[in-house]
């Protein structure tokens, strides 16, 4: 991809931090897929953001992809949270029956945070981590 | 079974780490299953790892063996936790709609055995452990 950073991944500690910084087509929501669950494996994540807050809709195909991630991710050992879903998302998405399924949401980054660390357990220093730099 | 070593369980203390060298048959996947669930039994075992980073399939008799493992597991005592699924296995095994259930996932050996010793409590040490040899 070239041009503007489309989206960002980050590592904080054991978790990493992805967001989301404009509308995806399906092939850049696909790249951000594979790119965040090779991450987990490379940083060895145990807990994984996906921040949304940036968009304001969300289609069937988007839904759909950051329910695989989150499956994905779990059979990686990593648990999945997707913040930041703006009201009128929420609407749209409760309005046309889409859900994220088994991941869970959080309404912002730090209670998506404060969620990883009631489930995952404590975080490791950011010193500590091995693999490649965040 | 003759021929090279398909699959290895090794003891480690109270754990099991059996190794799936090679993609199975269901016959062998099904010996494979007894012969784990027999260990448990005998080395006392109360945590069970099965590497899985050598296959690079996991078709949909594996995934129910692996569940079916992990059940019978925990009905004699032991936690089992299923570890080094590749990126591209996760990728299908989602898009086929197949989960590894209620057996925790993690992300290799290291991190399935630092599972354990969360949810089992301190390994006993190698040295104390009764049955056959590791």
């Amino acid at each position: 991809m070239t041009g503007p950073r489309l989206v960002s991944i980050l590592r904080q500690g054991s978790y990493l931090i992805a967001s989301i910084h404009t509308a995806l087509d399906d092939t850049e929501m696909t790249a951000f897929q594979h790119d965040l669950v090779e991450r987990i494996g490379r940083d060895r994540a145990r807990g994984v953001v996906i921040d949304v807050a940036a968009l304001d809709v969300l289609d069937s195909f988007a839904s759909w992809t950051l329910r695989t991630i989150g499956e994905v991710a779990r059979l990686r050992g990593a648990v999945t949270v997707v913040v930041g879903i703006q009201p009128e998302v929420a609407f749209a998405m409760v309005a046309l029956g889409m859900d994220t399924g088994s991941v869970r949401t959080a309404l912002d980054l730090e209670e998506g945070l404060a969620f990883l660390d009631r489930v995952v357990g404590p975080r490791r220093p950011a010193t500590a981590t091995r693999g490649g730099p965040a």
